[in-house]
This record gives C-alpha cells, sequence and structure tokens, in this order.
C-alpha cells in the first residue's frame, strides 16, 4: 500500500531521449522486465554507483565504460541484480552490452548496463539478449511510463517525475524514473534512477549538478537501512533544448537547472519512501539545532532505523519514549538531554527532555493516525539541520521479505 | 517462541542473599511485578548502566546511591521504566527506596532502585509502596525462581543460569536472573541482571570482573540494535563462601570466579536472545580474519541488523546475497571483497567473494531450516574475530511491538 502515491504524472518527452521496452521473461513470464533508453549522439551523462563494497557485475562494468566512451543507451534488466556472481556475471554483463551494441550499431562500451532483482543468481542471458530486438522495435520519444513500469521489482506502482523550466526564450524538460522498494538505504547514489533532461550543458556541471541534488534526495532516504550492492542513479542530458550551454556550476542558468534536477530527484527519492515495502506512513525526520548537520543526520536516521520506532509508527502508537531512546544512542559526540524536544507535527511532545506539560495521549493519536508524519527534533544544541524520509515496519514487510524468492 | 529455552536450571541459593516477590498491580492485575533482592551486610557490589543518554531516573538513583554507601538491598519494578518522567520520575524512585529503608530499618541510599516496562509514564507510587510488606514477608534465600519471574515483561520465560566451583576448599556459588526480549542492543550493560555469589572479593575485583564477564556477554547480543534507557547489570559478592578474599583481578582464584561468571553471564545473555520478541532462531554471528577486533563487530552487527537478512531467516530462506550485501556496506576501513568467505553452520555458501563451487541451494535450506545457526564470515584480511548472538526478525516481532502498549 503506497503512501501518498498515485498515477504517474504526465511524463514529457525529452527530445533526443527514446525507450523501449518488453516482456522477456527473464525471471517471471508476462511481465515487463527488460528496458533500453538510447540516447542521442553528443549526449552528455553523469552517475552515481552503490558505495557497496560488494557491487553488483553491471555496476562495475557501467563505470569501466563511462570512463571510456560516452554511452549511447542504457539496457536495464529486472528479476536478477547480477551481483555476487563473480567473474562470470561482469562476463554476462559485457556480452548483454555487446549484443545490443551490434543491434544498434555502436561499440559495447557505448552502452550502460544496469540490473535489479534476486542477488547471487546468474541471469539467463540467452533469454535477454533475444528480448532485445523487442525493445527497439517500440523504441519512442513518448515510452516514458512504459519504462518507468518496466523496472519495478517489489514495486507496487511505476514512479515518475517530470517538469519543464525556460532558460531565455527556450523550454527544458527534464524527465525520470525510479524503482525501489526495500533495500533502500543509498549511500552516494540510489536503487535506480534515469533521469533525462535536453538541457545544453557540459560534462563537468552536469557532475556536480548530480552530486549535489543526489546528496538532497536519494542520500536522504531510508526503508531498512539496507545499502542496495545495485544503486545507481544516471542524469542524461541531449543538448537539443538549444539553450547557450551551461558551462560550468554555477550562474542563474545552473542554478535553475540544479534546482529542478533536485526537485525531480527529490519527487522520485520520495516515490521510493512512498512504496516502501509494507509502508503504511511516510514519515519525515526534521533534526534541527545540532551542533553540526552529521550530528542531525546520526539522530535522524537512529530514530528512522529504529525497529521499535518504526513499529509504534505502523501500529499508530504515540510511543515518544522510543523516539526518546532512539536519539539517547545516536552516535554523537555529546547530547544534553534536557535541551531536547520533539514534535510530531505540531503537536510538542517532548520539551526540555521530558514530557510536555500540555501533551495528552488524545492528542499524539491524533498525529499518529495521519499517513504523512513529521518527527520534528530539536537538539537545542546549535544551528545546523537535517531531514531524511523514511516508512514504518508493518506485518507486510516481514511477508514480502520473508516470501521474497519464493 | 523461545529458541532452545526450557525450564529454569537448578538456581542454588546464595548465603547472604534473600529475594522476595509480590503481584502489586503495578500496571496489571495478578502478575507478579515488584521483586526485594536483600544483600547481608558487608555485601560488595560491582554494577554497569545503560549508556543512552536517556537513561532512566532508576539508572540515575542507583548511580548516586552506589556513590555514595553500600547497598543492603535492591529494589526492582516492572510495568514501567519510569524513563523519560523528569525530575518527578527522578522522585519517585527516590520516595520508593526511601519507602522500602523504612521498612528494612536502613539507610534510603542503602537501596537501589531498577525499573522496567512503558517509556515515559510515572509509576503508580502509592501501589508500589504498598506491595513492599508483601516483598518482605516472603523473603527466603531459596527464591531465585519466583523472582526470575517476577521481572518478566514481553519474556515468555523466565531466565537464570547458576554454577558452583571450588576455592581451596571451599564451594563458592554463583546464581543469576535476567530479563529482556525487546530494545536488545546493549551498550556497557545489559538489560536487568542480577547475579549473586558468596565469594569473598574485593569491589575493585569484583568491578573488574563484572566489566570483563559483560564485554564477552551482555555487549556482545542484539535484538533489534535498540539500546535501552534501563540496562543495568549488578553482581553481588557476600563473602560468606570463606574463602581467602580475592583481593586483585589476577592469580588462580581470581581467573576461576572470572571464567564463571562469564559463564553465567553468557548463559544469561543468550537466554535473552533466545526468548527474544518473536524470535524463531537463535543466529550466532562470527566473524574472523578482520584487522581488527573492532572491524569483526562492525561486520558482525551490520549483518545482526539487518532488516532483510532477519526477515530471510525468519523464512529459513538461504538468501546469502543478503549477508553479501550487509558484509559490503559495513563501516569498515577497506575490504577485499575477493577474499571474503561465508559459511552458514557447516556449509561454505560464499568463497573468494561469490558463490562457492560446490554451494548448493539444497545444502542452505537444509541449515536454515534448523533452529540454531551460525553465520561464519572470514575476511580474509587479519588474524581478529568477534563473536555475536542474535535472533529473526518475525511477524511476531511486530505483532509485539505494535501491540506493546494496547
Amino acid at each position: 500500500m503506497a503512501v501518498g502515491l498515485h498515477d504517474l504524472p504526465p511524463l514529457y518527452p525529452v527530445p533526443g531521449i527514446r525507450l523501449g521496452t518488453t516482456a522477456a521473461g527473464i525471471r517471471k513470464k508476462d511481465r515487463r522486465d527488460l528496458v533500453v533508453i538510447e540516447c542521442t549522439a553528443g549526449t552528455q551523462v553523469a552517475a552515481t554507483f552503490t558505495k557497496n563494497r560488494f557491487c553488483a557485475a553491471p555496476v562495475i562494468v557501467a563505470r569501466e565504460h563511462l570512463s571510456r566512451n560516452a554511452p549511447r543507451a542504457l539496457l536495464i534488466n529486472t528479476g536478477f541484480a547480477n551481483a555476487g556472481t563473480g567473474a562470470p556475471g561482469i562476463e554476462d554483463a559485457r556480452a548483454s552490452c555487446a549484443a545490443l551494441a551490434k543491434l544498434m550499431g555502436c561499440a559495447g562500451n557505448e552502452v550502460l548496463p544496469f540490473s535489479t532483482g534476486v542477488i547471487g543468481e546468474r541471469f539467463p542471458l540467452e533469454r535477454l539478449v533475444a528480448g532485445l530486438p523487442g525493445c527497439l522495435a517500440n523504441l519512442g520519444e513518448d515510452r516514458w511510463e512504459d519504462a518507468a513500469r518496466g523496472i519495478m521489482t517489489t514495486d507496487t506502482l511505476p514512479k515518475g517525475s517530470s517538469r519543464q523550466f525556460r532558460v531565455g526564450n527556450h523550454t527544458v524538460t527534464v524527465t525520470g524514473i525510479t524503482k525501489g522498494a526495500g533495500m533502500i538505504r543509498p549511500d552516494m547514489a540510489t536503487m535506480l534512477a534515469f533521469v533525462a533532461t535536453d538541457a545544453a550543458i557540459s560534462q563537468k556541471a552536469l557532475q556536480a549538478c548530480i552530486m549535489e541534488a543526489v546528496a538532497k534526495s536519494f542520500n536522504r532516504i531510508t526503508v531498512d537501512g539496507d545499502t542496495s550492492t545495485n544503486d545507481a542513479c544516471v542524469l542524461l542530458a541531449t543538448g537539443m533544448a538549444g539553450n547557450a550551454v551551461i558551462d560550468a556550476p554555477q550562474g542563474d542558468a545552473y542554478v535553475i537547472f540544479a534546482e529542478t534536477i533536485t526537485a525531480v530527484f527529490t519527487e522520485l527519492a520520495q516515490a521510493i519512501v512512498r512504496d516502501a515495502e509494507g509502508a503504511t506512513k511516510f514519515i519525515t525526520v526534521e533534526v534541527r539545532g545540532g551542533k553540526s548537520e552529521s550530528d542531525c543526520l546520526d539522530v535522524a536516521y537512529t530514530i528512522a532505523h529504529s525497529p521499535l520506532v518504526k513499529t509504534a509508527f505502523f501500529a499508530s502508537d504515540p510511543n515518544w519514549g522510543r523516539i526518546l531512546a532512539a536519539i539517547g544512542r545516536a552516535p554523537v559526540a555529546s547530547l544534553d538531554v534536557s535541551a531536547v524536544s520533539v514534535h510530531l507535527n505540531e503537536v510538542c511532545v517532548v520539551h526540555n527532555g521530558a514530557l510536555a506539560p500540555d501533551y495528552s495521549e488524545a492528542k499524539g493519536l491524533a498525529v499518529m493516525r495521519l499517513p504523512e508524519i513529521v518527527i520534528g527534533v530539536n537538539l537545542g544544541a546549535g544551528s545546523s539541520s537535517a531531514r531524511i524520509w523514511t516508512s514504518d515496519l508493518s506485518h507486510d514487510y516481514v511477508r514480502i521479505n520473508a516470501e521474497y524468492r519464493s
């Protein structure tokens, strides 16, 4: 049950980007599981990948290809993550790129591979390769929604975001899709996210922008604290909008571009949390008054990862003691508990480290029954702040993850 | 459902220690919820407490009393943790000590208070005080089992351990009880544990022993990564065994004493994990081949806290990819994934960072269906090692914690 996530918004085509999808039967039958995103010659590409040391074969190969050549296509499969598969997995990833390149008439290292699904098993290379002509046969600029569905695994809804803005007399479009519902604690990257724009921008400025935007969006969500082996976020810029090239990460055009990219990334990142495995609540954790942003993040993640806090939210139980206990064990250097306050939305629950005088269980319950809740913590120690998004821990999280491979 | 935990073993009386229990109706009716442990004059006491900054009122008061006077009694209530209760909670804790002291004819600061239960609400001081005469009326050296039952909260079984050993011609007894099933990630202390011995030992040697034993037992277990506000472990030594006083933490008598205390602590700590909320599996995580013990512990706890690993164990699913992913995101400075191996009991699952050649799903399944499983990780980087104990994440964990206050 996704929280506050409904049908996809309109996804504007991005000139220079075509998408094709097919049901290749990679792990399950009759399910779209293979996607090709083709980009026009001269497209600039920026990307971030998981920091998990057990990164997947496609992550290793995509990084290598990116360092050698400008990509002409992204190839994404679901069903198998191609992680923990050793040297044979890397060969499989390279072979899938080579097969697509042959059909497209480009070089193998002009294709970037991405996989998501079960860890530790090789994917069926033959079925994947057999599906490629089907993807190419339906390539189109208006196939973003198909692609959003084609990259889903335990997601219950497709996730996309699209915006337009003006640079001088030129309209610039940004459209992106993402997937992910569990094993979510991105670290310098995310689950799979593919965002494209027709803005004309240098690779250097594009890379600066992706780092800035990821830090504020995908790197601020957690479902279960588990960083995936396959996280990847790719930002494509075709340059076809006709605007004067944004050359460096500064100036008015860059600022509005970066703001729009960050807004699209944030909407996509929040969509992942809204559709988190088993989620019944969308929870924002805002920590203020810290000595440093890192202290605020430590407190926020300790709250967001606490199974006791998460089950209390699932139960709509204003068991604020569990929030205090999480704050109290957060790995910050010093904490004056008598300066701490906690709000649930507008309701002050804890003041000066103890129950707020005018708090009542009824007020707490009224907030906890809402589907979207802000946990506001003030550490009373400084002027730094941080905000992250997370979900609750429900029966369905356990069911989904206990049954995942069955 | 406790894993491999059955009836209490025989709990030998400890000369100089008497225990009394009653149902005071503190939070629920007709349930033993109040315990007094009386110790003879001259008893040495060592204790460790939670490092959670939001420590409970009884922890603050017990620390203060310990620094002022030798304790004559421990007073333990369940139902309310008396945590997050501010200054009134501290007054309540002091008042309960004073009430018991008055009945016993000692000073208020010769009583140490301990509480466990719901955080954030004051306990009913009047009902607690009214229950004290009942506790004192049934004081006895043979009431360890009653006391073990009297300190339970979400525990499904009472937990105790008892051993005897010889020092010269003297038999020394060690008997202990503990409680705890959730909010378990002790940090330099534990949930509530009370262990007594009639050994004659100096306070200095006793404190050294408790630190050594806690580090190897209660500080090596985790259920949900949530450190409690009320963790406390107390070790009492009445000196009535007649042995030559163990004066310092060295020598044969100290070594056998410390080994026995560590064995009792370990049995009690493991009992907490065996009775963890909703547990269906008892899991040992052994990490070897690390550059440092702290690296090994970081890897072990990252595995033990992963909701995805825990749900896979609940499902008896040998989804070893989740273990690899957890190792890959553990906060260790460097990790050569190609040197990593993983065993499930005797079955080699991962060799040199990839699926072991002779592994089969059938072998993995056969291990995963057992109630007790050892996850063996070799980092291949050094000679350090560490071992911790944890449980799986089941539907019942969510149910118990979602319904806790209802």
